[in-house]
Formats: C-alpha cells, structure tokens, sequence
C-alpha cells in the first residue's frame, strides 16, 4: 500500500496522476463528496457514481458515535453498510473533536470528548482512531491530528505541529491493514517555517500520502492560496497531495494549479440543500423569483440527469413548495458540476492547456493574489 | 375519451380491468401514488416509473395556488413541468377546500376560499376547475364536488348530493378536451338512498368513469367497508370505480373486493416520510431499537432495489441520523409495496384466485365485518 500514486504528466505545478486503492482506480485532479454518516446527504451511490465521483469521504467522528463501529463491522464494513463499493476516504475525527469548544479536552496522548448527540464521553488516540479506520474497511485512513483555527498565537501552532508529528509516528506504527492507505497531515497555518519542519516529519516517516491541513479554517482566500502553494512543494512528488475541505470551484482550481491532487468539501451538497445552484459561470440562489417561469436548465453548459430533465422553474417551485427533491435534484447537479470541472482540468493537463482552462475557470492567480 | 375503460374478468365483484388514456395503458385494479405539487415526494419520475406505478395523482388545489396555472401551462402542461410522460389524474380541489374550516364559502355557483400559503383569496366553480384540469393536461380530470365530512346531518349529506350533482352537470358541458376524461363524484355519505339517488343522477350524465367520493372521512373501516360495496353496484360495470383517498394494503383489498378500480392515498409515502415501513406481513416503524442492527432486508418478500440494496440496519441508522436517504427510500419501498400488491391482484383475478389472495393479505371480510 505505499505505491498507490503514479504521477502522468505535469503542466507548471497542476498534477494529473492516477491512484490505486483497494477497491479501484481513481483519476487526479479529483473531488470527494462528503458522505458524513455513510450517506451522500440525499443521494444513493448509484447516482454518487453516476456524478463520475470517483472515491467519497465519510467522517469517522460521526461514525463513531452513531451507528458505531459495531453495527458497521456486522455489516460487513462500511462500503457494504451503504453499498457504496467505490473508494471510501475517512478523515481522523481531529478536525470535528477540536470544534467541540469547551468539550474536548486535548493531552499528548489523546484527546476527549463528549458526543455532540447524547453528551456520552469518547476517547479518539492515534491508535484507536486508525484501528477504527481499518475496521471499516476504507481506502484512505486519515492521522490523528491537531487542527488550530485561524488566527493562532506562533506557540499554539507549534505545539499542534508537535503533537501531530508525534500522532503520526504512532499512526504509522499503529498501521496494520494491506487494503488501507494512510495518509498524514501537515500542519502550521500560515507560518512557512512551522509548515516546514510539520512536511519534514512527517514525509521522513514515509506515508503513502500526505494532506495539508489546517486551511481553510479563518484565513482569507489569498493567505490559503499562499500557504498551500508553499507547502505543495515540500511534499514528495510522487506521493498524493490533499487539501482538506476545499470545495468552491475558484478554490479548487486554484489548489490544483498549487499542485494539490485530491480535494473535498460538503460545499456542494450543502448549497444543493439550501437552493444555492453552482454552474460554469457562477452560482445563483434557484428560489430567487427571476426562476420561476425560467424554463431552461439550471445550467445551460451541463449535461448531468437534472439539465437535460428539468427546468429552472421547477426546481424554483420544488424549494418554494419545500418539497425534498429539490435538495436531491440540486445536491446532484452540483457534485456533478465539481467533478466535471476536475474531467476538464485532468484533460487540459494531459493536453497541456492548464494555464488556459486555470484562467477560464478562476482567473489569472497572480492578477488575484 | 368515452370508451376509455374495457373489463377484462371478474371474480365476484373484483374486476380486472385495462385503462387507455391519453399518456398510456392503466392495468387495473390500479394504485396511484400522489405527487400534491407535481411531485412524488422524494422521488424521480424514473423511480415512480420503477415502482411499477402506472398513473399518479396531482392535487388542483396545491398547483393551482403554487406555482400557478400560468407557469405549468408556459413549461408545456404538467407531464413536462413534472417530466413525468405516463398518465396523470388530478382532483377537483373540492376535498381539500372543503376542508379548510371557516377560510372558504359555499355557494350555489361555486366556492371561494383563502389559500392556506398566503391568504390569498381564489374562487372555484365546476367551470374554472374543469378548465384548470384541461390547461394542465391530465388525462383524468375529476369534477368539483360537495365533499363532507362525517358524522353528517341528513339534511347537509342531501344538499351535498344535490349540489354535487348540479356541478357535475356543468362540468360536463364545461368539458372540451379530447384528451382528457373528466370522472363525475358519487355522495351521500354512509346514508344509501342518498347513495341510490347520487350514483343515478350523474350516471345519467354518461362520464368515461365514476369514482365514490366522502368515504375515508370519519366514518369506520366497517362502515367504509359496506358502503363502498353497495355504492360500486350503483355504478355502470363498464366504467372504471375509483375510490378516493383509500391507501392501506387491508383497505385495498377490500375496495378491490367490493369491485372498485383505481385507488390513491398519501398513506405510503407519508409512512415513509415517518419511518413507517409497509411489507407483505404488516407495518413496522424502521426506527425502531429492534433494527439497529437488523442485517435483513425492510421487507424479506420485496424484490425492490431498497430491498436488495439495503438492510434495516442502515435505514433505522439513516432515519436516527435525520438523512433525508431515509424517508427517500422508504417512501419507494412503500409505493413499490402497493402498487406490488396491485400485480398481485390483477394476476390472481385473472387466475381464477382473487378470493385467496385477498383471504390471505385482508383476511375474511366476512369474518371482520
């Protein structure tokens, strides 16, 4: 499990490659949705592939706490759990623990913490957090780490730097399954020499995969532009780069254009719920009245199931009579629009025309930065 | 649009039967799953379709105050606003109106009332509604009827009668499209010489079908049970019977028994909007502790893609969760269950085997009676 990433071509620092996982191939640049409790929020993995995802990211600080590892196991796992047999990414359950102000309780072996469900108290340690990764049977296990909000004192993210280090080498140790592929997280905010020293411990202990963290945690849009395209190149290039929680498309193409492979985000299921629809050129609220006798397609550019069925004006009167499938139709539309976007960069770096296709979609970078 | 209906076999008084309407062939005894706003709620088109549903029904009331006549007519009628191409009934408004207390009044001509969104005041007579039904498309449009709610007075039942019956005289003469059938609404409550008197009148006004109408309002099973027995004799055998707002696997079977045709109810999809799953054995709610890690199928009998996709494990975790997947794929499996057992009663009626199939899904009715 330590060769999974084959690097196939460059333009600038933009990468297109390809990773093996367990349970198949998945094709960088590439969008995660987020399937948080074992469900793409309103979708089934039937239309979850049929979006082109390639691989989705469930969240193993919910899982945790409901169903539970038990009921998943005696599933059969969690891709059996909810059929999704597709390449499953979790994240360690660090980011959700350390936003539970006041009830988490953080020490240099772990950290715990109280359910935001029922108030029970949970215990996540480096070792447990990966055992429960393996145990579901994912592609991608996710460290332990610790996450610092933005902006944070220089000692606050040096001790976080510190510790995830030190979660990392334990991971590593912990590590046991075949079928799972760890991956670390860089930490240190915006500061370069911490980012530095956090990509140097952590790539000496030789993971198959390396994401940056701690973005898009308060920083403004140009301070994570600035921080990710420095700490991309402290990564091994031939190892898989991922940006946690990135999902607009400007931030998207801007972080492949930093040389980052892997992104996910709940942005576009979570717009797809409150009307926000995300097209090639620009997002609009469906509800707004101008939509109500609109009978062309929510985006005229896409091709996805809800274009080529439905109107504007019917997914305009969907949300106004509340009625649940304007969500679904909408959550769909969006994850389809982000993983196009990705088809259309893998294809412009293979033809090299990144540079082109970088400043259709988000602008010139340095002009923005 | 006269000789829509042409009856196949009969076993007592069940029928077996076939519908052709405008947008395609109706097998009868049929179910009719409701979209209120154009909409199944939760579910595609294409998945209505894959529950083995036939023909939907859409509420006039519910589209006529939103979105709006204007705005379905301008999208190209109802089956493109919805894109949904097989055969859609709706109903006249009437239930729903009349049961708006103290926001609507009756008149000899017609009845306003004040829209339970925004307080708007709108005004139904048989004309507008016939007309509305036509504009939309539908390829079954019932007339505007005096629906009343039970336990009534003699006196309020008759006048119903006698209204109602006025109004399906004008809806007659309001009807103009070729391509849609307009069905007249029996009365009369539990009260069977008003029953006598109603089904004479508008049998007299020689509709492409009947339906009975004020039952499923008050009253008890046993009393819907006889009634609706000796009000399906009332009617020509040649015609389609429709008995509104009937939805339960027992109520079916009965109404079945008692020679009706066409059946619709909100009951399988607001079960499972609510986590209450119907199956060949009876209804159970998903959510239920019992579940949690339940490795079954919702219903081991059912072929339905819930039902070979999911176990109750993971939809008693989707329901506890709040994930709108939950309600969407109960509400399929529940349609899927009906409109099953309706495949099952049109077989077992053409075999020869109605009084066993419905001895073994209702019970005697005799015996229950």
């Amino acid at each position: 499990m330590h060769d999974i990433f084959s690097l196939r071509r460059t333009e600038g620092s933009a990468r297109r490659g390809t990773l093996r996982l367990a349970h198949g191939v998945v094709e960088t640049p590439t969008f995660m949705p987020v399937g948080t409790a074992a469900t793409v929020k309103g979708l089934t993995p039937d239309e979850v592939r049929s979006t082109h995802s390639q691989i989705i990211l469930a969240n193993t600080y919910h899982l945790w706490l409901r169903p539970g590892l038990e009921t998943i196991v005696e599933a059969g796992g969690l891709h059996r759990f909810m059929a999704w047999d597709g390449p499953i990414l979790t994240d360690s359950g660090g980011f959700q623990v350390f936003s539970l102000q006041g009830r988490r309780k953080l020490d240099d072996d772990g950290v715990t913490f109280q359910s935001h469900i029922d108030g029970s108290t949970h215990r996540f340690t480096p070792e447990t957090v990966i055992a429960f990764e393996e145990a579901l049977g994912v592609d991608i296990a996710m460290v332990l780490d610790v996450c610092t909000k933005l902006p944070a004192t220089r000692e606050a993210l040096e001790e976080a730097v510190r510790t995830t280090t030190a979660w990392a080498q334990r991971s590593r140790a912990a590590w046991k399954s075949v079928n799972t592929a760890v991956f670390a997280i860089m930490q240190g905010g915006l500061d370069l020499e911490l980012r530095t020293r956090s990509a140097r411990e952590i790539v000496a202990l030789d993971f198959p995969g390396y994401a940056i963290g701690g973005l898009s945690v308060g920083e403004t849009r140009d301070e994570m532009y600035v921080t990710a395209r420095a700490s991309a190149v402290l990564l091994p290039a031939d190892k898989p780069r991922y940006l946690m929680g990135v999902g607009t498309v400007r931030d998207i193409i801007m972080a492949v254009d930093c040389g980052i492979d892997m992104f996910d985000c709940v942005y576009p299921t979570r717009c797809g719920r409150n009307a926000r629809a995300m097209t090639r050129s620009g997002e609009y609220n469906i509800r707004n009245a101008a939509f109500t006798r609109d009978y062309t397609p929510v985006d005229p550019e896409c091709d996805c199931y809800v274009c080529t069925t439905y109107t504007r004006a019917y997914l305009n009167h969907l949300f106004r009579a509340n009625e649940m499938l304007g969500p679904r139709l909408l959550s769909y539309h969006n994850v389809y629009v982000l993983n196009d976007l990705m088809r259309g960069a893998r294809e412009a770096i293979e033809g090299g025309e990144w540079a082109a296709f970088r400043n259709k979609h988000a602008g010139n970078p340095v002009a923005e930065a």
